[in-house]
């Protein structure tokens, strides 16, 4: 590189940059989940963020991505590490490597980066966050169904109320057996009929249908071959899928007529009868959690129980919901650390997309996220008295700032606008002649901009700047900012 | 790979897993610190673990740090990425990619992993957090003593108070005035003068005068060569590292008798003059905040100011404070993204030893982590009613889980032992018999078991278990939690 030679500036392809309210907000909504996972017994766990890359198995749920879409390096003993790709393979190799000296069953959460080596695409990033609990090491569905209820625990932690999401619950041995029941024991079959039935949907019941008959031709004209299933035995498919009602009970006595009884749809049955009793001990309602037979989740990770979380919008002017698609999903796992030991450790977890969740939440959510208090500096030698008035402010629990830079009054108020202030405090000299500070309400100002101050009641008759005496300050600022709220509408 | 290798559960060298209470209490230090940041307008910014290999600077605070001593890896574009070795580096990409668009002055806070490929040893890590507050875009002293003042902010909301933490501040002007008033002009001499004077706090006042002049040979007769200054000059540099007084004020006028009078010496003094009113108008007291003229701060990275946090521990039965060593530090840095836009842009900041400040928070207080209640699974037929109760307990702000696992409960006890239990729940035939539950007492247990009971008053007469009606059970498990709640000594 020559001495003189400017790299320029950019950030790596596919990676984010994210500051300010909307990194807040989602680190807040991480802080309040893993409180709820704290209170329920699970133990937070920080592995690093490499793994030898003969550590990393194949736990993603998914095998039609690629297994080498890792970040990978060679160590200078000449090892392979590789950046963790979720939460799930750290936990296995933790887990075996710990294996005697662990509580068992082990209840432990984790959140942090993980790193997928991919083609980055429009809101598709190679690092994101994840938010998982699982436990280790029981088969009992009492654990299941505490993965169910502590989702709907932290998705109430989040702010939304019971009505406002859902968690769908399937289990793959219902699937399996209604599988068997058709003779679709060949694997590339079966996964094109999973494959047709996690389609339901976005396709509806038709869609599904031509999936695992002939196949389906597409609005743009491209055909998916479909599994060719008979009629008969794609009808069988269907109602199994179409099974799922309002109530867990009727849900569970409408499976019991549709599925043809096997080990495994008897497997099913007994399962999901248990999560329901642990549900109910847990208190968790038919509108939280119900059973939802068309959930796939994934294609040959899980084992048991799945899961998945539906936020649950309000209606539009059409009384369409508005879709905010899965926020979150887990379920059975029992294979957790047998390619390390050979020894079969059951597990059930559920991870929250904690970036998906949070972008649901802003849209669900009316709140502007506001910035400081800023007090301007229009005098330097001013500085100190400045740095006082800040300090009050936030003494009394309200954030504030003084404008560090040395531009003149106009820049600043500009400067306080791109920081999304309240309220701009001025104390020039005329103020300080008279022993007073001026509060300049800002989001009074941007509505008068707007010019729709008439349709806000709570504006009206409101000055949008007043002159307050400077030992009066710190209760002026705080009566502005209650002035400034809102009126909530819940 | 053959299909059976199985392999070996380890995690990679030079790495940590780090879990439970000790995890627990790093993360709310970091959310305290981070609370603090945004109530004085610092907007969090959290930028990706990669950035392009060319736009990582050598913003690493010592230059006999390799340079190379990165994790790298060439993306399939053939770009070549390396994970962040500070929060810095990011920072200076970040900033000179988004300037115009910024806020000026931009304060921001980040908090986050970072990574060194370095040898590993113990307490050497390759992956380690640092959480950092930075203002970019205002030469201003009063920026300095703002990052001064919140770091007190930060080390007070982590639980220290005034007189157990103290900021020491230094400028590098004054120490280039003093260098360059005694001659020492060479950047090798230079080095060696400032490595001298960073020893001042391990070596005292002798060691730094030999290694200030010809040398010194240290307890394991390695020799160091010394920078070879004369008796007078090296008196000069010891007069001026020994002007530290308890006040600033009083600091201040030491510093201007023994200073030669050069436009450096000068323009450091008006800053320390400036950075002290700031700090009067923040209300920062001299016990929180003092200036120390043997602050070095890194060798070559700082450019002004220069801070230390530094903990101050009890005294021991000798009389002798215990020491931590440094939490945190930070200065003034003015060529941040000078290296990609050629433009000078001064920014001071200050970076907080995450996991040093949590040991040495543990360290300093007594209290015990506690784990969650434990309700035993004595009848996998009841698990529904076992779980209702671990619901109550957390509907009233109890953490609380049940035994999940098929093990009797011998097994079951020995678990909740594991978990830091306080209390464990029992409900047998005989109690569900009766309608009642027993609480068996797990840290009173424990106390007998160690045979201390009798120093402790809080403990006397308290019954190891407790039998309570199944309907007092949240009522009753309160009592025993606040009566198993130590005295408090504050």
């Amino acid at each position: 590189m020559a001495k003189d030679f400017k790299p320029k500036a950019r950030r790596p392809r596919g990676f984010q940059d994210r500051r300010g309210p909307g990194l807040a907000a989602e680190r807040a909504l991480v802080a309040k989940i893993a409180a709820v996972y704290e209170a329920w017994g699970f133990e937070g766990l920080e592995t690093s963020a490499f793994e030898y890359a003969d550590a990393l198995g194949k736990f993603l749920p998914d095998q039609d991505r690629p297994n080498e879409g890792v970040f990978a390096l060679e160590d200078d003993d000449g090892q392979w590490m590789a950046l963790r790709y979720d939460l799930t393979a750290p936990l296995a190799r933790f887990t075996a490597e710990n294996y005697d000296a662990l509580p068992k069953p082990y209840r432990r959460w984790a959140a942090g980066p993980v790193w997928r080596n991919e083609k980055p695409g429009p809101g598709r990033f190679r690092e994101f966050w994840q938010c998982d609990a699982d436990t280790v090491g029981t088969a009992s569905p009492a654990a299941d169904a505490e993965m169910i209820a502590v989702a709907c625990a932290a998705l109430e932690a989040a702010g939304l109320k019971p009505g406002q999401y859902r968690i769908n619950i399937n289990t793959r041995r219902l699937l399996n057996g209604v599988l068997a029941s058709i003779g679709a024991d060949d694997p590339a079959k079966r996964l094109t009929v999973l494959r047709a039935i996690d389609k339901l949907d976005r396709l509806g019941v038709e869609g599904v249908r031509l999936l695992l008959g002939k196949g389906r031709k597409d609005e743009s004209g491209d055909f998916t071959r479909g599994a060719g299933l008979s009629d008969a035995d794609a009808e069988r498919v269907i109602a199994f899928v179409s099974a799922g009602r309002g109530e867990r009970d009727e849900t569970l006595r409408a499976l019991s007529d549709v599925v043809v009884a096997n080990a495994e749809t008897d497997a099913g049955l007994v399962e999901l009868r248990a999560i329901n009793d642990a549900l109910r001990g847990l208190g968790i309602a038919d509108a939280q959690a119900r059973f939802d037979p068309g959930i796939v989740r994934g294609l040959e990770y899980y084992t048991g129980p799945v899961f998945e979380a539906e936020l649950i919008g309000a209606e539009d002017e059409d009384e369409n919901r508005i879709r905010y698609g899965s926020v979150g999903g887990g379920g059975r796992y029992d294979d957790l650390v047998a390619r390390f030991t050979g020894q079969l450790v059951p597990a059930t977890g559920f991870s929250i997309g904690v970036s998906r969740l949070a972008t649901a939440l802003q849209a669900m959510s009316e709140a502007d996220a506001e910035g400081p208090v800023v007090i301007l500096a229009l005098d330097q030698a001013r500085m100190g008295a400045y740095l006082a008035m800040a300090q009050e402010l936030r003494a009394a629990g309200v954030r504030a700032e003084v404008y560090l830079g040395q531009s003149g009054m106009k820049a600043q108020m500009k400067y306080a606008d791109r920081r999304g202030a309240p309220i701009a405090v001025i104390e020039g000299g005329d103020e300080v002649a008279k022993g007073v500070v001026t509060l300049k309400d800002l989001k009074l100002g941007a509505a008068l901009a707007r010019e729709i101050e008439d349709n806000d009641a709570w504006r009206k008759g409101r000055p949008a700047q007043v002159e307050t005496q400077r030992s009066d300050l710190v209760e002026a600022v705080t009566r502005m900012l209650a002035e400034n709220a809102p009126a909530r509408s819940d």
